[in-house]
């Protein structure tokens, strides 16, 4: 049977990403689908992002990737709850699909969560047409990928709540202007929310952090 | 009709790209299908590869991308042949297909080119699973994308003749061991020919300029 919301009748993707998401709000845990190219630093923001929140909040992971779990090895050493899906079981997928993750959502103690960031595929294009049960969406851009990528790969920084800008420790190297960045991302969407950051110094994280801090406050009716 | 080579059947898009393989065979044009992640630096790849082919070889290259006409604009400086195609006209899809390709060679002067490089997709998954009826597959991987990047996305390095190892100007500020990357590589595909060059210095440029010299000439069976 098809669930139809007004109008738009729903994919069967988009069907499993709205029972995943009714579970996740009945636990009061807001949940984070990051998105962006291979290699923009999701997983090193990551590692970045858990201690300052850990104290405050209590965090799990679900790590996507088409192969390896050198992703998740590199989150288990804070000792938070971690999932690796390897879409290599799924003939290599581009994407993480709203079964992946309804498939193993539970592998996580959601009763001991407030918060569950979901690393995507390391892709520009695809990710952006699946939703997974997600509360919000964030794109990582960095700044090696060049300031002309929102033009270019537009559907991603049009559906994302929030986009953070990475290596801006590279910019003077790169001689990389962060205005023509946050030109070209307002060109797309004009109303989406940028961090400049960067997880290797640090900087700028303080912003993101709050980001999520107000997040999962609302999401908790607090 | 479905031709059989072998045992195996092939695909639609893979029967159109052998069609186009045969028209480029016929007219002896080389044709490389350069794939990578977006933003490691394709296109700034061909604006030093172009200068260096100019009188050596009569060169065209197809530019693939999601959205905009910004790649096929740095290379139209050039003064040499250019097409332009953005899958956002299907759907804003990921990769090039073989028929994306095969509707547009013909906006190119065979008669006169030894060598097509198309630029796909920025994207290290999708490409990969299509033929598009080149001769090569070329892989670039950026410094900055990190060196387990072969590990995680394996399909493309497998299928790959040539990588191309980019930004090896930046390995000194990334601390970036380029045995690491020589060493996933190998993991991957042992085969795969490699070579490390910084698209912005024009540092490494000698081997990957003589590749393609070596391989336009087989093909014109010089």
């Amino acid at each position: 049977m098809e669930i139809k919301v007004g109008e738009k009748i729903l994919s069967k993707n988009d069907q499993i990403a709205l029972e995943t998401k009714k579970i996740l709000d009945e636990k009061g845990i807001f949940c984070i689908n990051m998105m962006s190219s291979p290699g923009s630093g999701k997983t090193t923001i990551l590692e970045k992002t858990i201690p300052q929140l850990m104290g405050k909040m209590r965090v799990g992971v679900i790590e996507g990737d088409v192969a390896t779990e050198i992703d998740a090895s590199r989150i288990e050493k804070f000792e938070i709850p971690v999932v690796q899906i390897t879409t290599d079981l799924f003939g290599g997928s581009c994407h993480l699909s709203a079964k992946m993750i309804a498939d193993r959502i539970n592998d996580l103690p959601l009763d001991e969560l407030d918060l569950i960031i979901v690393e995507n595929v390391g892709n520009l294009i695809c990710p952006a047409g699946f939703m997974i049960g997600a509360d919000a969406d964030v794109v990582v851009l960095s700044l090696t990928e060049g300031p002309e990528k929102p033009l270019k790969y537009p559907a991603i920084f049009q559906k994302s709540h929030i986009a953070l800008v990475n290596k801006i420790d590279l910019a003077e190297v790169l001689e990389i202007d962060l205005d023509t960045i946050k030109g070209n991302v307002e060109k797309i969407n004009p109303k989406l929310e940028k961090v400049f950051l960067s997880a290797r110094t640090g900087a700028g994280f303080s912003e993101w952090i709050h980001w999520i801090e107000d997040n999962v406050r609302t999401k908790k009716g607090l």
